[in-house]
């Protein structure tokens, strides 16, 4: 495998993730979602919460903080593009991205929610990639 | 050729051909976009339109729908992301992704229109991709 | 290499050209951005401004016309999607694709600025890809 090929199979690669990982997200599947960071990750998603860390903290994290939907129902979504690879001396990979969030309330118009800079730190675990870190900065 | 790279051939095209249909649905060139509809295709692009059936039933109903833009100028931009793909075991591909509509008036600044999900299913005819069903869900 | 690949590796060299790019111009890293320019590129970016010429021509005049943000700060974000490439006869590339600009200024929301289609020349010089000219028609 040519170097371009192995290079272009992985754009490929974490753009089909992505696209899984925000419909999880979306959903919301907050499960199916923390399930795509490995067992010792850490996210840190919004300005001012701490970061959270390992898979179990991060879904944890998550409900908590999807709570605010229960009373303000909403349909998010997630946007990423305009993604920048650079693999890692250790076989991990930087990808930075920008990420818009799309939210529409129920009988109105969707509106921009965030516009954010984010970025991973993906690995491969078992054939499948994952996200060791994530970090989102809020413009 | 080997799975993964038939797999990202065909994301490619996938994202090759979107570009070429939004383009030509926001020219608008409607008969254009309706031919990347098989002949016996479906479409459910409205909620609480019914579903528009066969490729010239689809240019009826597009050309129907854009009469409010006669009276209402706007230019409208389809922006699809977040792409996932699954081959069907017909040979078939069922495409999900996330659509967003976004309109300037003249003399305005540009507003986001509606956020969708959008479910296809693409068909390959004389090398070609195609719709076999697009069912448009705005949130 | 096959058609197919080599037209696929193309298609995957400019998304990642275009994050890098993009990435420059938002920081703003105005000089790196204009480097993505050849020396003789023509640079054609908001309706009623003569076209910018030649690489120090495209650098002195994002200089200025970022001087606005010097007085108002904001935070712009480029995004890039629907890319159409169609290979020209003399080896350069026509990139066709659609542009939102997002901005965000301090303690406010995000706001969509500008909705545009953009039209690139992209040749490549000592194996990377530059615009030899790129035309912004904003909507």
């Amino acid at each position: 495998m040519t170097t371009t090929q192995s290079r272009n199979d992985l754009y490929l690669e974490v753009q089909q993730y992505y696209a899984r990982q925000t419909h999880m997200l979306d959903a919301p599947d907050l499960e199916g979602y923390s399930n795509t960071f490995t067992e010792d990750a850490e996210f840190v998603h919004s300005a001012g919460r701490p970061p959270a860390r390992t898979r179990a903290g991060i879904l944890a994290d998550l409900v908590d903080f999807h709570r605010r939907f229960e009373e303000d129902p909403m349909k998010r979504r997630h946007h990423f593009s305009m993604i920048d690879l650079v693999p890692l001396a250790d076989g991990s990979i930087r990808s930075t991205f920008y990420a818009l969030v799309v939210i529409t309330r129920p009988g109105q118009g969707p509106e921009l929610r965030a516009s954010c800079v984010v970025r991973d730190v993906l690995v491969r675990e078992d054939g499948e990639l994952r996200n060791r870190s994530r970090v989102v900065e809020i413009d």
